[in-house]
């Protein structure tokens, strides 16, 4: 089990919960966003009258009530601990996070990366297709996991994408690769696809942050 | 009052929705959808007791099942009619999407946009940072409103951002204008900013759709 550095940049906070006590929450949060997440759909496609909107609003109002009697004063930010980090507020990771799909990255744990996902109603731009701000913030993170495969972590520093043509809703894989990497900056290079081949292709620099280079480095 | 064109592309419905009607929508699902942006918010940041969350969970399921009871079949789609159009399911302008922030975009009607916007927690990446792939989904939206204010579509062709420095979240700035135009693609240029300056720098290429070339290009 390893034990978190002595030092934590910005935002980064010292997780203290126990194994049981992060399965539980894992628990409870998991089912309630995933919910959340359909609730956010239904509120794009229902077609049920608006009174039973009002309704479903006066209900939604109560559990915010609720939920809002006990708050974290900022952001959810990245808690590092003995029994691993938890990043569960990340706008695509996030197991609390409605907002990401959630995406579940796979790496070979040196500099590859790969997802399998679906995106549905909620991330649609133009009609009937992911909207192309979505398929850029997918493959920023998806490259940052291959720079990052090694668990440093790496930030972007410029990201570069050529959409080749529409990226439909539905069933979608994102892979990336480190191409070469020089000094702090590794060159990355991946795509986005469908079952149909490559919709958008990218390539990117990401860097490792200054905090990282030395031998205190949280890993993740 | 323009009338939609005869023909329209795939996802792009006819809406007959009179100005009434769609007011009433407005003033329903507008507040609805702002509280649920602050139940995505909230799903994050909430520390009351674990059973007080499961019992929340309970209730936003029966939401849910209330919602259900009739569904569009797809995702929301452009509605274009005598009284305007409506892309109230878009990722990050959509007035009935919880994903949106929403964009309030500002353009001057031939080729400049800008958008005031403010990012919570829902948006984070690194610990205290928007996430970088937030930052391109937003910049790319800006950057298509740009290449569009004289109110014909474009899609992004390619984007490229360069990352100077972590955008905290809070209170943003984005603008972008047309730097030139060859032929169907419009070359954009802008940046996204905090109160001490640029965060993020980008260009980017964005194409005038076939489909939108002739005098039938729905306009919006």
């Amino acid at each position: 089990m390893e034990q978190p550095p002595a030092w934590l940049p910005d935002g980064w906070t010292r997780d203290d919960a126990s194994e049981e006590q992060i399965a539980r929450e894992r628990g409870v949060y998991g089912p309630f966003v995933d919910s959340l997440r359909e609730l956010v759909d239904l509120a794009i496609r229902t077609e049920v009258d608006l009174p039973v909107v009002e309704e479903a609003h006066g209900q939604l109002r109560a559990i915010n009530d609720r939920l809002r009697e006990r708050l974290l004063d900022g952001p959810y930010g990245v808690r590092i601990g003995p029994n691993g980090g938890r990043n569960w507020g990340n706008a695509i990771m996030g197991l609390r996070n409605a907002i990401a799909p959630p995406l579940d990255i796979q790496t070979d744990g040196e500099s590859r990366s790969w997802c399998d996902f679906e995106l549905g109603a909620a991330y649609e731009g133009p009609p009937t297709l992911v909207h192309g701000g979505v398929t850029a913030f997918v493959l920023d993170h998806v490259f940052g996991a291959a720079a990052g495969a090694d668990r440093r972590p790496r930030m972007t520093g410029t990201l570069t994408m050529r959409y080749l043509r529409g990226t439909p809703l539905g069933k979608l894989h994102a892979e990336a690769h480190v191409d070469r990497v020089e000094g702090w900056k590794s060159f990355v290079v991946g795509h986005l696809a469908d079952d149909d081949g490559p919709t958008v292709e990218a390539e990117g620099i990401f860097i490792l942050p200054r905090w990282a280079r030395g031998d205190q480095r949280p890993k993740y």
